[in-house]
């Protein structure tokens, strides 16, 4: 309880805000001035909020045309920039996906009339059954005709490419913009909640995700572009919002846009403009809390989502990426049995992922690796590449892989690598169960190196994997005991189909999703929407729940709180904390303990002594023992300063109350007051001194005690530490790039 | 703001809670017991948040497997509540629909081999294209072989069971639940909130509700169904709650059931299991507040989807109620016009709707149709049912209006009432508008009389007639003028269909709900759950977005918050509210207005005849002006009774700073203190104070000023009264039934 106060907020305000009024009274002339934060401090909402207030009012008390005429300005440049930055992300996102499929079907071949056309674009507009001999192999353009050395070629060509893009990636990544790596969703939400953090959202930073998440991606690791895609999404967001300064000066209207932002590229990575929305009210505490950052999330997401739509980079017209053909829209009740393992199954190996996750990334930044980020992508993206080509279901791209996993089969479209083959049963169950553990072991260890990586895809992928599987032995039960009491429900006609496997993959998918990022309501929709598997919803629902709740019960967070403990974020988990009967009194840094300011009994000399010497972020200000209120730190420096030049004594002489010698001295503090200062009994229970802060975005609380004296205070470092208790790594990788 | 203060919280502690300890110290030591509260009153959440939490501490000190098995028996009574409630409920919305489906066709005709049977039931098991012979119509079934003696026969038992049904409903309401009437979201969300109405959640009320709302939808009166159901969902868990004391004794814990409840009934009155959810997180504050409360919901809403599919009283074997036969999954840019269209329609007509039908309630409540009511609800019911068998698209039962409307034309499906013959466009798009009108005035009307009736269909009948009519006119335009540049993008072959007229509906519905409800995510989940149109996600968002902009620009509420405000309910509005500069210190109620007490400084004598003088709900204690804490005055009367009786006189002797004289007559009020108190400066802004209330469920933040005195103070009504302050019928039906 007597650790160091974190810095939070720590930031200057110019001392030129000050001013003495005619009484010789110390007085905030540039209440409107912004305040400038360094990287790894909080902003304070209620003054950033403060000033935004200020500068509507000042707008609206214009006169006559201009009172009209400069807030409506306001609002369109806000629109301006949301509409912008939807559309934006929509290109980037659409671009993004053209770039990764053609260096993707690089690692395969080429086009013979043009190096930069994908496959898809060099054999289109051919007709349907015409064989597509534009497109070459490598072996085939090189005219290897041994089969040995067209093998060995393909091979070589398949895994020196994988290491090649990767290691670009990194090496981009390493040496322009650290902050690049990793999916960024932990620090969004760490700056969502007023953590500083500028250097990651820095146009840089923008470029070197971008390309390095298209590489990343291309060379087959097993990673996502969805969380990487919301970091691109905030970053342009951020360069928009330079523009005008009505973002650029208010730290919290910055981040009601990046808020905005990221769910629009929520609403980009999986063509689901609803599940960006969603993905913001269940992730993005931003928007529970201000009813008009929801709404333009709704508007970035849905301006997004058109965009994405009107580009068409897949040439299917339509946002749905994995349309789910099931040709039956009803389910079974014993369906819900299988239904609720895979939740169980998903609930288990989400916690099993997160925990050797963790284990890898601690791993790393205690061993050697730490010091060859580049060499560890390299090592590893030729062991994914080289076990990838070996396994069919490893080697094509993650997202084709998940399509054809959530596919009824269909004999008019083919047999997807003897998936639907029915004498293969246990040779694809195994090889499904196979594809599934190699993903979880990849991904555990390719989440967290120094490429831009997400985890949704894997997550989804393995999901996919295990779903199909237990589909497929469903199936094949059904098949073999038709007349057995579970099948009693199924149609009687064997040849339509009772059990589809591919919505069992669906199922599983929602369940490992649910298992990994705890997320609920938005996995649902998002899942929904990317399949269009509306008539089972509660099955989703179901998988879901069970997923959480099993997820829960073995005692980890979801993966991304355990990213924002692990590197310290100032960062508050919205988990509903019980104490065991504690009081604020009990956790409260005590009295004793902190240097306090006696109002109107200190001169400008022991001030600055004071402010000068302690590292507090403030001090808190009282009359007789009586709490005042609380003056932070640098802005009493800043009034300090303004008083020291002075060449008026006057300025000190405002405490009526003391006689003229004590008041020679005296500085009265009330002009630097915090204006928004709770203060409680020190009797109010943790647990709401707690839900105070999650709701509050206060950075602190100060406590009273019998007879209204001073008793303590408490911050929002406190809190964080005390909710971080339990896991044992909190802050293991709290160097930062 | 000197308004008298709103009895929030009256109600009554025992005083045996209060004992004396060993030193004769005043001692609370039935800190566990429940709290009375009258109807009226709000509850103290912070209150009834320390008794949970007190209960939940005492089951986890438990020594031993009880201290296991106690918590765990607690958890799985908590789920036991949530399962029953989601099954009940949605057994209660199948069998309101087989009751209503009976009931509506037993208006045209009846079954020949069992009266109990309703049409679809009657003519089950026929082959396709069979005539079903067993449903007569009553000239049919009475050998009435004259064609006008038929229509008059016809007609006359049309409206003769309309106004029987409607006049039931009525009658049952009137007499025996009041509260019974009207859709009940307005009282749900004001109980949520903390109001408590125990009147509204009766058993009673939950039979009256159920057979008045099958009898009013019966009658082809203009109102739904769906609002009433969420009523009902939360009788139902009010009665299951009541099985075990953690939820009876709980005000607290008892809301957070209901919230549940509520996005059940969501989930069944739509078969929306998803809308349910977002329902609860859109309109319901609890469910933003607390997580675990969403999570319950979640649950709750896919047990009653699970429920429903399984009773299936459609038949249809699925949860979505209009099923969208779109042709294509794209859709056009140029179509972003009309659709834009009908948004600014949809809000324009909405404020419309809201304004009459405040306008309604006004003119009912001040004129003599307030001691008629049942009179009133057989005229309408007349008047509904004469316009209704005039005019097909009213006369048919509105979920089959809809249903239609949603559908494409398709010409093995036959020619809905004329809708599909492209030669009567212009008849079809007057017929519609009509149609929209007619609704719309008989809407305002009834949403508000002595019957159960929901908002939600009416509104979605009136936008489908307007999108339906929209589309029509698009897809004439478009027949006429194939080579306009705005349908370039349509496909060359005339045959294949460009525009979706039965989408328009879709979009004309969610334009609607949006304008008369201003929710936003949860039409869009509920309408894309209700048609399956997926693919057309954006254009409804883009519709609603419109809608809602619209309707907030024309300066009014949506319906619910409208309710509340007309009766009075203690219910924060979620807006962002924008202070002018203004801060706690200009809208308290300042110190000189309270009566505080100074701790230590009264007898109970005086103090006794103070808080039975005085109605105020508590007062401030002071310690030498100092803000030490607030007293309610119900817990302060109940321990004065406790010391009253008592012979040592010790028990006052508790303040040692004072001589032995004073404290002979002195009480120590540290006791009684409310442990949860907010403090705030004075010059905290406005805007900040509001949101507090908003976000903790405060009852009050008391200020202090310069040099720590207390100030004043700020009351939850006074907000409510502020926030409604631009509403000029605010209270207008404050009387409650």
């Amino acid at each position: 309880m007597t650790a160091p106060e974190h810095p939070e907020g720590a930031g200057w305000r110019d001392e030129e805000r000050f001013e003495l009024d005619a009484d010789g009274r110390l007085r905030d002339v540039h209440a409107t001035a912004p305040t400038k934060y360094t990287d790894g401090s909080s902003i304070d909402w209620f003054a950033e909020e403060a000033l935004a207030r200020a500068r509507t009012q000042m707008l609206h008390s214009q006169h006559g045309i201009r009172g009209f005429l400069l807030p409506a300005m306001d609002a369109a440049r806000m629109w301006f920039v949301v509409i912008l930055t939807g559309v934006s992300i929509g290109v980037a996102g659409a671009w993004l996906d053209v770039l990764v499929k053609w260096l993707a079907d690089l690692r395969e071949g080429r086009c013979t009339y043009g190096f930069f056309y994908n496959q898809p674009a060099c054999c289109s507009g051919l007709d349907p059954g015409e064989l597509c001999t534009e497109w070459k192999s490598w072996s085939a353009f090189l005219n290897v005709r041994m089969i040995g050395a067209q093998a060995i070629l393909q091979s070589t060509i398949y895994v020196a490419l994988a290491i090649v893009f990767a290691a670009s990636a990194a090496i981009l990544v390493q040496s322009y913009a650290p902050y690049a790596f990793h999916t960024g969703i932990p620090e969004i939400k760490a700056i969502l909640s007023g953590y500083v953090l500028d250097a990651f959202l820095t146009p840089w930073t923008l470029l070197i995700k971008a390309l390095g998440l298209a590489l990343s991606v291309a060379s087959g690791l097993v990673l996502g572009k969805e969380g990487p895609l919301v970091h691109v999404a905030c970053c342009i967001a951020t360069l928009l919002s330079r523009l005008f300064s009505q973002f650029k000066n208010n730290e919290a209207e910055k981040r009601k846009m990046l808020a905005a932002a990221a769910a629009a590229g929520v609403s980009v990575a999986f063509g689901s403009p609803l599940g960006g929305v969603l993905f913001g009210l269940e992730e993005l505490d931003t928007f529970a809390k201000e009813f008009d950052v929801m709404w333009r999330g709704f508007v970035a997401s849905a301006v997004a989502a058109v965009a994405l739509q009107y580009i068409d980079p897949f040439g299917t017209s339509k946002l749905v990426l994995f349309q789910v053909t099931s040709g039956s829209d009803t389910w079974q009740g014993f369906e819900m049995f299988p239904w609720l393992a895979l939740g169980v199954i998903g609930g288990v190996l989400g916690s099993l992922l997160i925990k050797l996750n963790v284990q890898v990334a601690l791993l790393r930044r205690y061993s050697l690796i730490h010091e060859y980020p580049v060499l560890e992508v390299i090592g590893v993206s030729a062991v994914t590449a080289a076990v990838s080509f070996l396994i069919v279901f490893c080697r094509v791209q993650m997202a084709e892989l998940v399509a054809n996993l959530f596919q009824e089969c269909d004999p008019n479209r083919g047999d997807y690598h003897g998936l639907c083959n029915p004498t293969a049963l246990w040779e694809n169950v195994f090889l499904l169960s196979l594809t599934a553990g190699i993903k979880l072991v990849l991904t555990s260890w390719t989440f967290g190196m120094m490429v831009p990586a997400g985890i949704f895809m894997p997550t989804i992928a393995i999901g996919a994997c295990l779903g199909r599987a237990m589909g497929l032995i469903m199936q094949d039960v059904q098949r073999w005991y038709p007349d057995a009491w579970m099948f009693t429900s199924c149609p009687p006609d064997p040849s339509v189909r009772c059990i589809s496997p591919g919505f069992y993959a669906v199922v599983g998918a929602a369940a490992m999703l649910g298992g990994v990022t705890r997320m609920t309501i938005s996995i649902v929709v998002i899942l929904f929407e990317l399949t269009g598997a509306l008539s089972h919803v509660v099955p989703i629902m179901v998988a879901v729940m069970t997923a959480k709740m099993v997820g829960d019960a073995l005692g980890s967070d979801g993966i991304y709180p355990i990213w924002i403990a692990l590197r310290r974020y100032p960062w508050l988990p919205p988990v509903d904390y019980k104490d065991k009967g504690a009081t604020g009194a009990s956790f409260m840094r005590s009295a004793e303990d902190v240097v306090c300011l006696e109002d109107g009994e200190r001169t400008i000399g022991e001030l600055e002594r004071l402010a000068s010497e302690k590292s507090f972020n403030g001090f808190p200000v009282l009359a007789k023992g009586r709490l005042v209120g609380y003056v932070e730190r640098e802005r009493l420096l800043s009034a300090l300063r303004r008083l020291e030049g002075d060449t008026s004594r006057k300025a000190l002489f405002s405490n009526p109350k003391r006689d003229a010698e004590e008041m020679e001295n005296a500085v009265d503090l009330t002009a630097l007051l915090e204006p928004s200062m709770l203060f409680l009994r020190q009797d109010t229970p943790q647990e709401v001194v707690i839900s105070m802060f999650q709701k509050l975005n206060l950075r602190r609380i100060l406590f009273t005690r019998a007879g209204g004296l001073f008793a303590g205070l408490v911050t929002k470092s406190d809190i964080v530490a005390l909710l971080n208790r339990h896991f044992p790594h909190a802050a293991a990788l709290a160097e930062h790039p």
